[in-house]
């Protein structure tokens, strides 16, 4: 189990949403509440864009963000327009920078709560549908980087709704095949650093906890006291694991096999369903 | 806040004590009951006698016990008659190497749960008591590692109770001189590689849990069924900052105030004041 | 040993002078040419500022800088206007993150090349000489970080010369009454974010090498065809431990006892004499 | 490119083969003299068996070896009859544990210096090579595991010079299928606890050095004054990248496409050919 959030919207300093909040991600790493595990100490990782026309930078670790010195001086000096971050509660596999998130492909950047049910199992067969050009780029031991190679195989790049859906149709295939009853468990964030896609989907329709803030302009008549939200523009949203706080009527939990996408002046949300 | 074990006697495997019980130090790494928080996963420690003879090997690293495959490398395959292993959760100083326990001087380990209050305020007067050469050898931040050197300047070679009186005798004195109600707050471990010390007090006389396992004899007779103890020694001794399970009969609480010494042979308990 | 770089100028992506030029510093970190030795492996740091109001961020890792992907991130992601870089050889004192360089206290950095003889001789005599209330902020082991502590306990934030010249009158005092022949070896970048001092000196007139790069508008005109200089403001500088790469007329000795200070709209040097 | 040492005979401490010799692995991960790289820093490891009849343990950690203080201890207190050393210079994969040697799978150890020449391209093959049950074990993402993966599909366990040949023609096939003219490059050793295999290949035939020590007999009419000599039994040997020192007799270079065996009792060498 792990634990993240995505921001797209004004630009702000990353701390914002990273320290600052009363349940922060940091909190979450020592004590999340809607989570599998409460620690989430195994690495961690932020992804932000400079600009809309770049790469993401990605800074990753392997020890707890809790205590780590270089995260709190990045989210206190960085400000971006669209990032992600995470926390990682490993399911078994190393802990190492390779396998935190989030994970990267030329523009795009992808991070994962959830697990492929018995991955080490289906992992050769998940592997080989990797288009050959990219199984070059694998890096680490995950099922969410596995999952992330096998959308950019099926078109992730044109269609991210559809290679989503294509790669968590095969991720459900092969694990039937090899007798797995529920075989996948899924939060995804998925950005070019323009739009940004969320995803809510299990095999057992009992998926992990996602939330979304509520429009600004709502957010302000609601809580006119609030400095923030001031200068936050229209189409500001964070999509997270778990709120961040208790602020009233600020979140909204996304629809169980949905999925929403946000971008500059609007958003929608659709169901989701393997193919 | 910290979770530490000491072990004296039958030379065993340090998994046995490290891993394998129900609520292993690894396990209070994530869950700790009676500590003041249930995560401790800023470093860990562990340092073991090849022989009575020699200095002790410790093994110390910054992050999370549960994860370090190392630990269980070396757990798995050392055998020690007395060993020290310790679970860090910083209360503020940095989570480096020189700040994990078991601390060493020559032949000697300590470690420490518990705090100095308001140690940065007071860190320089403490600091300067330290005798000159022992001063050197000082390498990192943290009030346990000050409190050793206390030790060690007034005599634990020689006296280790007395030597540990004064050192909390001294805290306090400059504590209270800077007006802190409670300036000490400890459970120690110190051994010189035969005999094994340790000290429960606070200044508030409400010190941090501590306990030591039963008599092995008695124990066989209250568990006939448990191989492990068939093999140990009359002498072997455990003690904790939390059970490592809940056999009955096997843990007692270290009464407030008190230090006992565990030697080849025998053991005692007696009541403990700062001077 | 260590290598250092400082810039003060138009803002750039720091890339630019960490990763680019021929003998980068992360070429350096490998194959340093007029160091003591050539592996420079022991942790590294990078400071910078987001604009001369704040105070500096602080990335440090105790790994080489050659095969780090975060200082690689960060560094194709951050622009500044000053910033300064190190990579750390250690020469004895633990390579943990607090004993990496820049070190920080409010808006003002500090790092060094070079050692305080035998400092462990004369630590003690020389942290009780820092004032009580800065003490509090010493969180590592070296002599690089005692000396900054010292000039900020000599005024370093009113008169940066003087209190660098106090700091390095008591080292040598110090040093001396110990028997230490040639107490201190040092090149020192000092800056608050706007003007950037750089020190060269050591008691035995032997210092280890520092340069800094020709004024901009006479490199224009020595080296039409290169880019870069079009677009950097006239009072662009860089000091370094060593020469980044062949061009000629590019790089200047600091000469021996000498402080030089960059600030915008000028830059002078001056001998330099401890106090 | 690496720098490795195998060691077999008397039980002995590993620090006397790791730091004691005057150009100890220590040195060599700052000093090599024969490999590609001066500097080998980029993480190491150590595997060590406590009897002939138990899986090894082994300890990797990322940073250089030469300021390992976790590995110093280890060295100074752990004894074996048969232990591997590895220091690793990345050759383009992560630097992180999993990528660490030596490798282990069940009580057989692996470790290599070289590489497959353009890995990346024909890692695909490789891996799909790997029977699938050992597929599942794969944790990195080097040459070196894949290597042992295919040798152990191949019969390690069974026969290791035939499958370490097999696995070597199956690496020159697919490479020159790829267009690589010269596919491998390798000094290998691996041992199941018993006996000791070294291998030195190259598609190339110029393969990276590799050295075995002189009998024990002969080195003691040679070096009448080593005390070290007199306590080693007969059948103690020493495989190296490099010589760890000067001594006259005691080095003897492994010949081109050749592999050595060592056991209790005795040892032999052959050629060695890929199929």
């Amino acid at each position: 189990m792990c634990r993240w959030l995505a921001y797209s919207g004004s630009p702000i300093l990353l701390e914002n949403m990273i320290y600052k909040p009363t349940h922060s991600l940091i909190d979450q790493s020592l004590h999340a509440k809607l989570g599998v595990e409460t620690t989430n100490g195994d690495g961690f990782g932020v992804g932000w864009y400079g600009s809309a026309r770049e790469s993401p930078a990605i800074v990753r670790e392997i020890g707890p963000a809790w205590s780590n010195r270089n995260l709190r001086e990045i989210a206190g000096h960085v400000r971006s327009h669209l990032f992600f971050a995470h926390i990682r509660a490993s399911t078994g596999s190393a802990v190492q920078q390779t396998n935190c998130h989030p994970f990267r492909h030329g523009r795009w950047m992808w991070m994962h709560n959830g697990a492929v049910t018995d991955f080490h199992r289906i992992r050769r067969d998940l592997v080989t549908a990797v288009a050959p050009s990219l199984f070059l780029d694998i890096e680490g031991s995950t099922d969410s980087e596995v999952m992330f190679y096998l959308a950019l195989t099926f078109g992730l790049e044109q269609d991210p709704p559809g290679a989503v859906a294509r790669m968590a149709g095969l991720v459900e295939r092969v694990g039937h095949e090899h007798g797995i009853e529920f075989p996948l468990q899924m939060t995804v964030a998925v950005t070019d650093g323009q739009s940004l896609w969320a995803f809510r989907y299990s095999s057992q329709k009992a998926s992990r906890s996602l939330f979304y803030s509520t429009r600004v302009e709502t957010l302000r008549s609601l809580h006119p006291d609030l400095d923030f939200l001031r200068e936050a523009s229209d189409d500001t949203r964070l999509i997270v694991s778990e709120p961040l706080g208790d602020l009233p009527g600020v979140w909204n939990e996304v629809p169980e096999s949905t999925y929403g996408v946000v971008h500059p002046g609007g958003d929608e949300m659709a169901p989701f369903t393997p193919r």
